[in-house]
């Protein structure tokens, strides 16, 4: 199963957001929003992991609003003590650190501009992809991931959006698979 | 310079829409505005065409509000009579038809699952890439590309979004100019 761990530095874990300000009030929400679609794994800021299943996920369209909602929904039912709780079909909240996270986790890919070109990296499509949104991971973070024997795999020189990288590690997992 | 061409079957072409409900009330504009982010040169259904110029654009930011708002914009100013009116900076709009559109073009990809590879495909990064949105191009519409010499590139054998695949084809070209 491909997995993706998006790191929302900013973004809120109080339900009290607009979706008409997704990326201002929010904290750049609207990353975290388009992440959920272009992938379906997603955790955001310690303390508060939300995780979508792609099998089992329901009331999601391709927009920034409709996760966005998803989201807002889940916060609305807030934390429990222990484990995960179901918020809407698919959609699941726990009370989460990214090292809880990541612990959690195997075959952990980090895309950072300085790794291995994925063009020619081993990937056999179970691998769990973590990218942060418009903030670099912090040392921590990054420690945390090298902890865990975190390859760095490469998507090229440029910068590019965070949902737009999973787009492009799922196209190359798509061309793979396809041949 | 890469160009961009998205029709949007659905969009609607008054500025009588509500920014809070782009998937429906606007015809999937959010499809287009994701599209916008995603590319920088836009044309939607006939007969409003609507350009966004790269280097010139301002107030857009990467979330869908940001380019349904400029869009908006553009058609509250109205079609002008003749030649294209800008609405914002780096936003115009004329009136012309897909037709009009396609013909004053050159060198003309349209992205289709039955074309040539796009990794094998011989392109240097000038051509203009014609995709639908959510529905397919039209009998007349395909007659429109195959007139003008179109040729047929692929993506794969999946089906994506439109912004998905505006995100590869850039992608492809960004490899190729690092390299």
């Amino acid at each position: 199963m491909r997995r993706f761990v998006v790191v929302g530095h900013k973004a809120v874990t109080t339900p009290k957001f607009s979706l008409n300000d997704l990326p201002g009030g929010a904290g750049r929400m609207d990353i975290v929003a388009r992440c959920v679609n272009a992938s379906l794994f997603l955790s955001h800021a310690p303390p508060v992991a939300i995780r979508f299943s792609g099998e089992k996920v329901r009331y999601l369209s391709p927009d920034e609003r409709s996760p966005a909602a998803l989201i807002k929904k889940a916060l609305e039912k807030g934390v429990p003590p222990a484990g995960e709780q179901e918020c809407t079909p698919g959609v699941y909240i726990s009370k989460q650190s990214f090292a809880d996270v990541i612990g959690s986790l195997d075959d952990i890919v980090y895309l950072h501009e300085d790794g291995e070109d994925i063009r020619g990296a081993r990937l056999t499509g179970d691998e769990t992809f973590v990218l942060s949104d418009h903030q670099n991971l912090t040392p921590e973070e990054e420690e945390i991931l090298a902890t865990k024997g975190a390859r760095k795999v490469s998507l090229g020189k440029k910068l590019y959006h965070a949902d737009h990288c999973i787009v492009m590690v799922n196209y190359e997992l798509d061309r793979r698979s396809d041949s």
